[in-house]
C-alpha cells in the first residue's frame, strides 16, 4: 500500500519509523517545516515528500496533528483523499475528532477511524521520533456504527505489523471517559503536584516517588490546553474524584485516625495491585 | 570500626550490603528472624549475628526499623549501646524520632543522630535488598544542637563511603516538612488516584504516565500509617496545598477557560524544568 504521514513529530516521525522498519509499505510524508522533510527522506523514514493533492494516490493517511490542525486539515482536504481510502488521525481525544471528520469524509466515499497511539515522551518533535517507541504501546481504534469493517480489521493487523504491543477498540466516548482517567489526570496532577511552595526546597530530598509524580508536569501546554477543553465533562469528574478521595486521607491525618488511614492505604494497595496483574 | 545494623530488611540489608562492599568495617547484624540473620552471613553481608548486649562493642549502630519499633529499640537498649559511639535510625521521619531518642541517649553517654537514605523499592525485606540501592540516592543527616560534630563529620564521609550519591543535613523538623512534600504527599496522591471508578477499565488505555502515578500506591500501609500520623501538620499541608490547586485547573476546565488553563499548565513545566535543572 501507499501510506501518507501527515505531521512528522515525535508520533507521525514515530510512525513512518515504525511503518518502514516492519513493513514494505511506500511511505509519503507532509510536513509544514521543509527541514523536517529533508531530515525524514535523508534518513529513509518517508520514501518522498508529497503535496496534499498527492493524497489521493495513498490508501492510508496518517493525520499525526495536534487537535485543531488535525480536523483542520481533515475538512480542508475532504477533497484530496483516496476514495475509497482510510484517513486516520492520531489525537488524544476521539470523541470530537470523529463527530466533526467522519461524516464529511464518509460523503467523499472515505474512511475515517479515530486512532490513540497511546504512547509520548515528554519531548517533542521529529528528532526524539524512534522507532520502537510503539512497541510496549497500545493502539486504540475508535470505530463506530458506519466504520467499514475491511478497514478496520487491515487497520487492526497493520498496527501489529507496525510492532504496537496491542490494539484495542472502543467507541470515542468510551475512550475519552478512560483516557481522562489514565492519561489527562496524570498529567493535571502532576502539574499541580509541583506547585507547592515546598518544590522550593526539594533539592537533596527527593527520590523516584517525587520524580514519578512530576515527570509528566513537563507537558506542552499548547497541545495538552484543548486536548483538556474539548474533553472536560470527562476530566471534571476525574478531578473532583481524586480531590474527593484526597479529603478522605487528609481527613484522616489530621483527626489521627490510623484505622481509616491504614484502611485507606490498605484499599488503595490492593487496587494498584490488581491494576499491576491485569497488566502483566 | 565496628558496625551494627538492627533490622535486616530491604535498607537495613542494603546498608550491610553497601558497607561490605565500598568499606572494610566489621559488620553485626540483629533481626527478629533467624532465617534472615543465617541468610546474610552465607551471603556475607554481615561478619556475624550479635545480641543486643553486644552492641556495647560496636561503634556506630545503623537501626534499620519501622517507626515504632525504632524508638521502643532504642530506648530499650539505652544501657546496651557503648559509650561514646553512635546511634543512626533510618526512619521516613526525623522529629518524633529524634526528640524522643537523642536525650536518652546523650545522658547515658551516646551520641544520636537521626538519618534518612532517601532510597527505597516497592518491595520490602532481606531478599530485595542491594548493594547498590543508594546509588543515586541522598543520605539526609539530621543534626541537632547537641550533635557531636566529629561523629557528624564521620557520618557524612561514611555516608560517601556507603556509596550515597551525596549528603544533606537539615534539622529534624525542616526534613519532615520537605519530607512530607517529596515523598509522602506521593504516596497519599498515588493512592488517592487509583480510587476512581473508571480504574476498572484501564487495561489497554494506560502508558507511563499512569505507571508513574500510581506506581507507589503499592505501599506497605503498617509501615507508612505511623509515618504520616506522626508528621500530621505538614501532610496535611501538602495535601491541602494540592487540593486547592486541583480546583484551579478543575475550575478552568468547567468554565472553558483556555487562557488561565493554559497558564496554570506553563507555570507548572516551567517549576518542573527548574527542579529538573537543579537535580541536574
Amino acid at each position: 500500500m501507499k501510506i501518507a504521514v501527515v505531521g512528522l513529530g515525535l508520533i507521525g516521525g514515530s510512525i513512518g519509523k515504525a511503518l518502514k522498519k516492519h513493513t514494505s509499505h511506500a511511505v509519503y510524508g507532509i510536513d509544514i517545516d521543509p527541514e523536517t522533510v529533508h531530515c525524514a527522506i535523508a534518513q529513509e523514514v518517508i520514501d518522498g515528500a508529497i503535496e496534499p493533492s498527492g493524497l489521493s494516490e495513498c490508501d492510508i493517511v496518517f493525520i499525526a496533528l495536534w487537535y485543531d490542525p488535525t480536523v483542520e486539515f481533515i475538512l480542508q482536504n475532504a477533497d484530496n483523499f483516496k476514495k475509497g481510502g482510510l484517513v486516520c488521525d492520531t489525537c488524544g481525544i476521539k470523541y470530537a475528532v470523529v463527530s466533526k471528520c467522519e461524516k464529511p469524509l464518509l460523503d467523499k466515499g472515505v474512511s475515517f477511524i479515530g486512532c490513540h497511539p497511546m504512547a509520548g515522551r515528554e519531548y517533542s518533535g521529529f528528532a526524539y521520533s524512534t522507532d520502537d517507541l510503539f512497541e510496549k504501546a497500545s493502539f486504540i481504534i475508535t470505530p463506530t456504527e458506519n466504520t467499514d469493517r475491511d478497514w478496520l480489521e487491515r487497520l487492526e493487523k497493520l498496527s501489529l505489523e507496525m510492532g504496537f504491543h496491542r490494539y484495542v477498540t472502543s467507541s470515542p466516548k468510551d475512550h475519552d471517559r478512560v483516557i481522562a482517567f489514565t492519561s489527562q489526570l496524570a498529567h493535571i496532577v502532576s502539574s499541580a503536584y509541583i506547585k507547592s511552595p515546598s518544590a522550593e526546597d526539594e533539592l537533596g530530598f527527593s527520590a523516584g516517588s517525587f520524580k514519578d509524580l512530576t515527570r509528566v508536569a513537563k507537558l506542552n501546554e499548547d497541545m495538552w490546553t484543548p486536548l483538556f477543553l474539548n474533553n472536560s465533562d470527562a476530566l471534571v469528574f476525574e478531578i473532583d474524584q481524586i480531590i474527593s478521595h484526597l479529603q478522605e486521607y487528609r481527613n484522616a491525618i489530621s483527626e489521627n485516625d490510623p484505622k481509616t488511614l491504614h484502611e485507606l492505604l490498605r484499599h488503595g494497595r490492593e487496587l494498584k495491585e490488581l491494576s499491576n496483574s491485569k497488566n502483566r
